[in-house]
């Protein structure tokens, strides 16, 4: 039997890519050499998430370990039953492609297939002169696995998985000192909002060191070490070595419709680089799939919310102000605290501010960058209307329940009045 | 001196209308014969949803008093704060208008305006044959200054505010029996949520009548009675009783400006009867203002969102399926279950669903009706959404923040793909 489609790698892009193509008639096959649901559900967004929160209600270690394996291990049926009621035919083992319509299965299951997707993902990365050796200089799979806290963490790297993981540590009371290479924490991000967490990070007691490299640095005052800078795409092993996928920088190119230098080959996800955000990969997976079957469409990165769940919570979606230059027009600035918000009394969090940019003729909202309680579900609503070019006017005329956090959208537009 | 605007209440309505006059240069003052912020604040949305989030908490009775009372407190003096630095005029005293441009404050003060705006809300309603005596029988007012908890409590009317009482005092370990004389809880919401909360107040052993009247049952067996039967319009003592302004029911009539039979006389909130929310209060406020000194703008009610803080919460806007008959179109429904969604087993609560209603060959979304987590915040999305005629394609090709509650919207418009 040749699939419509193999599917190779089950995280983000490969299960959406997947479904979508399943819900399109065509025959597919999912391959995963580890668990189903990629680094987001297994190793990424979800564990750290769970453990975000649970360390907020006080749990300890092993009982946050414990119920974040629950919800990994539930959340994994789900997908699985997903698959099964869609008929996709999921194969757990390592693929090879080798040839342009067949994929290797461990040595000896051939799969035949119209299209081929590698979604395969990426892994921790590491640097030049400091590699993980899993026991002092851990990556973010290995602190998932810890079975004890230690004294002491240096987490090398202050982006978004570097301040996640300084939150939950901080809080189950672990020194924590963050190394930033760069002048600010959370780099490409608003100013405002990387001031703001800073702030909150040292009235913790989180030690900031800007500007400064791990060279600088005694490594042996810590027991041990976080190397978050950053991610690189997983290709090993996943054709010949005589390579006939074109790839640049470890990572495969891919033209506007996720196609590679192969025409019925195409990949999404962290696997060829960009943004390495799970709803982009689900994003990506599903247009691949698009552009297979259906009507073709070229990839757009106009509006792709970031959240990040450090406490409080950050998240942004278009144009920040330090970006306002690459905006084509004029643009005015309108800031709402949460402080004047009744719901984030209640809910006695009233630390942050939400900050939109907003096109001074037009009235289109270009940006929002948020910090405080629920950044990253009111991103969401601004990603809906800067995506469907709606206006601070659209905005004005809506009635907005109370009492609400997303209240303080509504507030932004009567600030600009 | 004479002023552009004099409003008559501090409640959400005249609190909103005298900020955004004042923001159009205008001279304004504002009359209050209690505290500052109204119904909704003092006695209604924000204690009751303080309540229902510390009584989630765990926290004792007298304590969520007090927490709820130090917010009270807090949310006024930020009201006084914009008050003054909008050079906005507080009066605290009983007015009475003596003529189309004269209110009269207590005895003696004289306020002359231009403008007047009547926004003195309302109070919760009896029964003909059933009164509030403040021990036994008691309003919403009453309940929250009990010292103690009864035993038990029975609920005369399962609307919203019965059903947010039931949610706090069952869980404070209240023995609570709502008596509801419509054949559903919450009537005029959509049947399918009406009855998911039904299912869970009587798994947490909250009894349910309905319909059955207050005549039917032996009231002897309750300690203590909350009548929450609806509210009415807050006129006594407005005017001479000789009648100048024209009311119906109760309540003031407007015309679509929201002004009264005397031209420079508007109305708005509760005094007005219709929904009796804060928002609408507050929306009313702003379109009164909007028509006495800028442009003309009839009142529009055609997307108002409810909110309802049960556990778990419900929410809607727009058309529900028993609504549908009044839709031009043809639809289409979509149900996400929570269970579908990483963020719900994160936080340990996946019950309920989100029930889309969508125009089949427009894609337009016609409502949204919603019970789970974050219910009030969702709704707010769609509020956006159908205000602004956006539809399930323009949903569809926004990207939203993994993960979060939210995403749950974003597969609605996958399973109507």
């Amino acid at each position: 039997m040749k699939y419509d489609l193999c599917v190779i790698g089950g995280g983000w892009a490969g299960f959406n890519a997947a479904q979508r193509a399943s819900k399109l008639g065509k025959k597919v096959c999912l391959i995963e050499d580890k668990e189903i649901g990629g680094t987001c559900l297994n190793r990424g967004c979800i564990p750290t998430k769970a453990w975000v929160a649970y360390s907020k209600q006080n749990y300890s270690f092993p009982d946050i370990q414990t119920k974040a394996s629950q919800i990994i291990e539930r959340l994994r049926q789900g997908m699985q039953f997903v698959l099964k009621s869609r008929a996709i035919d999921y194969i757990n083992g390592k693929a090879k492609i080798v040839s342009c319509d067949t994929v290797r299965v461990g040595e000896d299951q051939e799969i035949k297939a119209k299209f081929i997707l590698i979604a395969t993902g990426s892994t921790p990365r590491e640097l030049p002169d400091l590699k993980f050796d899993h026991q002092k200089i851990n990556s973010t799979d290995d602190i998932l696995s810890w079975e004890q806290l230690p004294k002491n963490l240096l987490i090398i790297g202050g982006g978004v998985i570097g301040c996640e993981f300084a939150t939950i540590f901080k809080r189950l009371g672990v020194e924590v000192t963050i190394l930033e290479i760069e002048s600010q924490l959370l780099p490409g991000i608003d100013g405002q909002l990387s001031k703001k967490i800073a702030q909150v990070f040292q009235k913790a007691g989180i030690k900031i060191e800007l500007q400064k490299k791990h060279g600088e640095i005694d490594l042996n005052n810590f027991e041990k070490i976080l190397l978050s800078v950053g991610r690189k795409s997983s290709l090993d092993g996943l054709w010949e070595d005589s390579g006939y996928i074109r790839t640049e920088k470890d990572s495969i190119v891919v033209d506007h419709e996720l196609k590679t230098n192969i025409p019925n080959i195409f990949a999404a996800g962290d696997c060829i680089g960009g943004y390495m955000l799970a709803h982009v990969a689900s994003y990506e997976g599903e247009l691949a799939v698009k552009n297979m079957f259906s009507e073709r469409e070229k990839k757009d990165y106009s509006v792709v919310p970031v959240s990040i769940f450090t406490s409080p919570e950050i998240a942004s979606v278009g144009i920040s102000e330090e970006k306002t230059k690459l905006s084509v027009e004029e643009y005015r600035i309108a800031t709402v605290n949460y402080l004047s918000i009744g719901m984030a009394h209640i809910f006695g969090d009233t630390q942050g501010f939400v900050k939109v940019i907003v096109g001074t003729r037009s009235g289109r909202i270009l940006g929002a960058n948020i910090i405080g309680l629920e950044a990253t579900e009111l991103v969401n609503i601004f990603s809906i209307m800067i995506k469907n070019n709606l206006t601070i006017q659209d905005l004005r005329k809506t009635i907005f329940a109370h009492p609400s956090i997303s209240e303080i959208i509504a507030e932004v537009a009567k600030v600009l009045e």
